[in-house]
């Protein structure tokens, strides 16, 4: 016989913390695939390609011993230092590995960062239209997430001058996102200079998100590690490195956070994948970097073909992305309900698109994100769908 | 150049969340390996068994394919129903799908519940002794843990009484454990009943830690899940599975927790291990589990060699402990500082076991705990060194 609890309790963050909205129309995606539907999904932001076959063969090498026990909290100190060698081969920086810190995704970077930061109430800025869990981890750990509106003028990206202004006594960190998801932009070195420096004045810190690294279609992303040695830099083998579903990501700290930092990841995660780790191995051959430049070069070519497209179709795109797989586009020559329009493209023309709603609250509703996720000929259906819509109010 | 920011903020929370103390003795013991020292382990909470090689098969075969995506937040559908398979093969309880929730780890299921239950300043019960991270979670999402302590006369348990009597305002629920780390105590069904209708009747939650379950060597623990469909029960493939690397667990949870546990793992964790969970949907077949019940033969004849042996030494054991791979043994015959007695175990005899200190307030100094994860063999070496040393005071 079962007895009833009382079930009513919910922690008051869960008020503040959104589902993806995207989630409802991928649903609604696969309910058309499953009526045999055709849908172009842009709406995913999860490249199309396998893992490196580099990494994939590491990756069995090693679970094929069956020897996959814990490793340290911090992770492989061979990984540890393979990342180092990656910073030094491809930003000329030299890092120590005790400052390297493997996680569970740069989902668990974030959890790291925000839990050995954040006290109740401390507030964190960051910009809006951003990716939706920083403000959630920030909530998660009972600090206050600000939104700063950003728009094309500053290239959707937070300035020195838009933090001075959003500065309060309770603020003690800046998030900042560069490449940055939704919007694609990057902020320019000298900017990132300006911002440490003035976070640094404020006493503050600046964790920097660098997740998008790699996939920058005009030259280099400069990472902010090179500016200072006091900032929080998520990483993650995800995006770049093709590798979503293992879950493993990394942090950079500054070098007194170790301990603290130590002793939290035994607590709240105990180690990060094994498995991952040995495939993460060999994420950093030549092998692997050959397969990587060219999928890269492949992501330049879809967002060559489909900025320029989406913008004939009449989408406000004002600032060219140089990096991340992402197009953030201005619909108000459409509609003024985002959500609702990408439901239609949906229905209507079998293109999935994410609507501003997952960004945050600055204009959600005039934009929509699209992910060139998808191959170039799947974007080319997608856009003739679009063009027979003849979209406009 | 570099820029330094100021770098002296932690958040208030790492004051109160320990380190695991038993790395020390852990980074002792492989100092005095390197050194070419023979050390028997019973430090660590982790078995020697390598994963079970149908498992390892499943895994391969899944990441040879090099289609490692994100999976659902709560997991793939699949190894949801394969575990409501498990409920119902093994404890012949039917339970939904839905209600099972696939998490990184137990870490992962126990960041959930917390996350969502825990208001700060709320109170959670549990024993002391008792798992440490535990109360770390509790902290960590700004709750307050409050460790009642146990003995051997309830078994190292709580019981109604005691929750009754440290009940207060601000308590808002309940953890157990059945079986427990450190002390391998089981509660009876009756005694759950008991206090899963008083939590009840106080409006509070119960959380129940099982991950020990499968390894109970007198009959079988009984789920607390066949008492009633409105608590938290926590389990992982780590233990009983032999894939502790792998970082995947469990969390079932009441029915109408799923969307407000879903928008949390979206949020925080993405999804599970991808490569863990395909590997995971080989743990039930008759083939893996007739690798896990020789092993339960092994630990059961570990235990029954380990435990006379060390009470015929002088440590004081008053509750024969029916599952998991722990002996926690009252050293007061020998010290009153378990922490220097257990360095000095590693330092003259070359055995590594764990100080009390790791797992709560409540007589530290007074216990350590056992693990039997080695073989027979290699406890029958720890405990003759251990007779060689004359312990007494």
């Amino acid at each position: 016989m079962s007895i009833a609890l009382n079930n009513s309790r919910v922690a008051h963050r869960m008020g503040d913390i959104q589902p993806f909205y995207v989630m409802d129309i991928l649903a609604r995606a696969r309910e058309l695939e499953a009526q045999g539907k055709s849908i172009v999904h842009m709406e995913i932001g999860e490249p199309d390609f396998l893992t490196p076959q580099p990494i994939i063969n590491a990756g069995v090498k090693a679970i094929a011993t069956g020897s996959m026990f814990y490793t340290p909290a911090l992770g492989l100190p061979a990984l540890r230092s393979a990342i180092a060698g990656f910073y030094r081969d491809r930003y000329n920086l030299d890092l120590s590995p005790s400052r390297i810190i493997i996680t569970p995704g740069s989902s668990g970077a974030l959890l790291l960062t925000m839990g050995v930061l954040l006290n109740p109430g401390d507030q964190v800025l960051m910009a809006d239209p951003g990716y939706p869990c920083n403000r959630h981890f920030v909530r998660f750990t009972e600090g206050q997430a600000v939104g700063v509106p950003v728009d094309a003028s500053t290239g959707y990206q937070l300035t020195p001058e838009l933090i001075d202004q959003h500065w309060t006594p309770q603020t003690v960190a800046v998030m900042l996102a560069s490449p940055s998801n939704p919007t694609g932009t990057l902020i320019p070195p000298e900017t990132l200079r300006a911002i440490a420096e003035l976070v640094k004045s404020r006493g503050g810190k600046l964790i920097v998100d660098e997740i998008y690294h790699g996939l920058v279609y005009e030259g280099e992303a400069a990472t902010a590690l090179a500016i200072s040695d006091e900032l929080f830099v998520i990483n993650s083998f995800s995006k770049y490195f093709g590798m979503t579903g293992w879950r493993l990501g990394w942090l950079v700290a500054p070098d007194d956070y170790e301990p603290v930092i130590d002793k939290l990841a035994q607590n709240i995660f105990l180690a990060p994948s094994t498995p991952a780790q040995y495939a993460a191995l060999a994420a950093f051959t030549p092998e692997t970097r050959e397969i990587l430049e060219d999928r890269r070069q492949q992501f330049k070519a879809r967002r060559d073909y489909l900025l320029p497209a989406l913008r004939e179709l009449g989408f406000d795109i004002p600032v060219t992305p140089q990096g991340a797989f992402y197009l953030y586009a201005g619909c108000n020559k459409f509609t003024d309900d985002s959500f609702t329009f990408a439901r239609d493209l949906l229905e209507n023309a079998g293109v999935a698109i994410t609507p501003g709603l997952d960004f945050g609250s600055h204009l959600p509703s005039r934009h929509v994100r699209f992910a060139y996720t998808t191959s170039l000929d799947n974007l080319k259906i997608g856009v003739n769908r679009l063009k027979q819509l003849n979209l406009g109010r």
